[in-house]
């Protein structure tokens, strides 16, 4: 068999990245059948038992349509820049990421701190655009490329950040749906998936922002309906004193704590792989008499994944600014485990869009509004889940490009998230008008714009599933790229 | 906004063609959802109906599959060619056209015949890969390429034969789901959809079988399910004279005379424009002094389409030799019908996989078994549906490469089908071990294939369904190539 390149989608040479898709098509709707109303009806009833007042679709919307964008709208949009201009904002950089929690940077959203959660946020979706889908694979649940190129495949490296090293996790518990496995007997691992990735600032983003900044993304996972039925679990104790009572979701910990000498990947933990990376870099750039800060982003799981690097860590390197920016994360603990990250300067700001059910859970019925409550009433509240940190609340209604209608994995995805942010200005604002970030990518794994946009539902997809025909005429999946396939050796490929 | 030409998938220079994807994705499975689970609850129920007694999906299969085909022949298999060699078939091409209604060709299947039956049967599987399916293109329900083209971009060009004009079709009745639409307001035709086309043998085919050989391809539909709702109609007279009885179903009819001066494409009826173009190149070769034949092809509606265009060219030129050969095609008329066309000299050989319940359709209830009773029972025959010619009959269980498991669209997919006549020796024979047919074909638009082959389902389609990167880094839709546009000056583009 002969070795074929997966092909590119590339328009212009100036455009030096390609970007290829992951097999990430959790929204199908198949043409000519019926099957979202299913899901549709799941929203409505876990939206009803949220209470979540999400408006029913709109039949008529449509015919609004015209008079909020039009045609004319989206022909000229084509040709406009998709980013605000770099400014230097190493004076405000402290500001932004937390050390006044935000305090009046949030509303009215400040341009300079949009343009970083966008930033960040581009950083987690990452995890999932070279992830690895494919259960005929027998790299299924890795990362497509190795850690040199991953920015430049998937068009991120002018964001000026270099990756160093790749995280694995595996877990001992089992966590129905989340492992991503290969349906082949010889596989690059059976027990571990690529789960994260750390990377480092470059020379010239580092005089931009001030500092050399270390970044940790996590992958999360995509399937929320799943999480509701499959982390509903217990909270478990964290950190190694006997004097305190911060606790954590069961599954999530497993993620982040478990190994196994009779794996390839995961003879250290997540955590352990994270934390030896970022004390490479923090003590390299230390020892060159740095400024260096750590930056943790994640989706979703991402999110949960990134509190409890940003717990351990705070713990590690207890001098060292670090700060979370999570996009649609659950709960993760109680509110010991909040209130020492806050004790231990851990700055979190957590993204939020209104109608995803996500961040409601884990503790749905135990959350933190029962502090409200008489402690007799709630019992302990080492057993309540809390979120931690500042909140951005965005909402799917404001903007003018989005469907109307229950969409579950719609509100969920990155992308959606990464559009409401690139369109907030404030709670009393309409969606920004020179808002920049091209819109099609919000219908990368989902189906939530408007059809005026035309732009296909769930379009980040492989040609031909990544087949490709031979000199014989025969459609074959070429072997991967050598220098793309995983090894432990080094923290990753 | 630039012109990108989409984005092909090719490998080596030596295979000239191109082959791009119609997003003909019919059988969608998301990964981590059961979403088949209701159409094979759906699939049982009808074949319980029908008596088709199909295997209940074996869960062991799997382990079994190691004494069928193992990894090894998969790999061997990669660089096999996919065709028999051509021979010189001008001998016995009557024979091979029906000429003795195919006995003593068919079991066992004489090798002449099986690579007639699959260039035919690629050329019906051309209106489906060629169709535009997406709804938000402007070109929604035309082809994707111009005439001259067609067979280059589809792979098709060694069959030796030139496309000569397209066909379109409306239909006056509504037939739920027929008409694939656009969703914009501004397109290439609100009323009509490419339905097939008009080809001939070139020199070198030509010399080969001893003939100039006339083709014409109808698209047909792939959805069963709604068949199986939508044409459940009554029988409609066909023809100008007053002394016979032949009826056939009231939607095929419709789809293949209705017109409208008020339309772009359907000036005349799709009828019409077949039979205008099959005369233009009947005079053209007999004016030369050559023999003509004529053959229609088709596969489930295009197959009934097939059979109607017969019965009309059969009476418009009545020294013609005509043969019909289609797939998976439900029965269209009466037994009247079925005579006329016989007696007409109509050749008419129906390939039909035993599993497909397509062919059971229309006239479930009402079919030609009820022959066998007094007529005093039955009624008038003019209102029972029968089919027509001689039949070739596949099973699925035949071939070593297919899943067990129900798959009411799988059945019926044209790429079944010429994978089971590729593997056919005969019904007491084993499947075919030197087919040649690339088995991977098979789940171009289904999921067919069983996992060891490690051939991904639903794989035919486009990267990032057709979106490119601009740029200006905005993922647009880029403008189809002029020369593709559809024009209704000249029988179609």
């Amino acid at each position: 068999m002969l070795y074929n390149p997966i092909p590119i989608t590339r328009s212009t040479k100036k455009r030096s990245s390609s970007i290829v898709r992951a097999q990430k098509e959790v929204v199908l709707d198949p043409p000519h059948t019926n099957s979202s109303s299913q899901a549709t009806r799941l929203a409505v009833s876990l939206s009803n038992l949220l209470h979540l007042h999400i408006e029913a679709p709109q039949r008529t919307e449509d015919l609004h349509f015209s008079k909020r964008v039009t045609s004319h709208d989206i022909e000229e949009k084509y040709s406009a820049p998709t980013k605000s201009p770099k400014e230097v904002i190493s004076s405000k950089w402290h500001e932004i990421h937390g050390s006044s929690d935000w305090e009046n940077l949030l509303d009215p959203l400040h341009p300079w701190l949009r343009r970083e959660i966008i930033k960040y946020g581009e950083f987690a979706q990452a995890t999932y655009d070279a992830f690895d889908f494919d259960s005929f694979s027998e790299y299924c649940g890795s990362c497509r490329y190795n850690k040199n190129k991953l920015f430049d495949e998937l068009g991120l490296n002018q964001n000026g950040y270099k990756v160093t090293g790749y995280i694995y996790a595996m877990s001992h518990m089992e966590i129905p749906r989340w492992l991503e496995r290969s349906r082949l007997a010889d596989t690059w691992s059976k027990d571990s998936n690529w789960i994260g990735y750390v990377a480092c600032s470059d020379d010239e983003e580092t005089r931009r922002i001030g500092r050399r900044d270390i970044l940790v993304a996590w992958r999360g996972t995509v399937a929320p309906s799943e999480w509701y039925e499959d982390f509903q679990r217990e909270l478990e104790p964290i950190g190694h004193g006997d004097d305190h009572h911060a606790r954590v979701e069961h599954g999530f910990l497993s993620i982040h704590t478990s190994k196994s000498e009779s794996t390839r990947y995961n003879k250290s933990s997540a955590s352990e792989q994270a934390i030896r990376e970022i004390r490479k870099l923090v003590n390299l750039y230390r020892d060159r008499g740095e400024e260096v800060s750590l930056t943790i982003t994640g989706h979703s799981l991402g999110g949960a994944l990134a509190l409890l690097n940003a717990h351990e860590a705070s713990s590690t390197f207890p001098n060292l600014p670090i700060s979370v920016i999570s996009f649609g994360a659950p709960r993760v603990g109680n509110s010991a485990f909040r209130d020492e990250l806050h004790q231990k300067g851990v700055k979190t700001l957590r993204v939020v869009v209104k109608q995803d059910i996500v961040p409601k859970m884990p503790g749905l019925v135990f959350n933190e509004r029962l502090e409200r409550f008489d402690e007799h009433i709630t019992g302990a509240l080492d057993w309540v889940y809390t979120h931690v940190g500042a909140e951005l609340k965005l909402d799917v209604q404001s903007s003018p490009y989005l469907k109307r209608g229950f969409n579950l994995l719609g509100f969920h995805m990155t992308e959606t998230y990464l559009h409401l942010v690139d369109g907030f200005l404030s709670t009393r604002s309409n969606f920004r008008v020179d808002a920049k970030r091209d819109v099609a990518l919000v219908n990368k794994s989902c189906d939530m714009l408007v059809d005026e946009l035309r732009v296909p539902r769930s379009w980040y997809q492989l040609a031909n599933r990544g087949l490709v025909c031979n000199e014989y005429g025969r459609w074959v999946k070429p072997r991967r790229n050598p220098e793309d396939i995983p090894s432990p050796i080094g923290g990753g490929h």
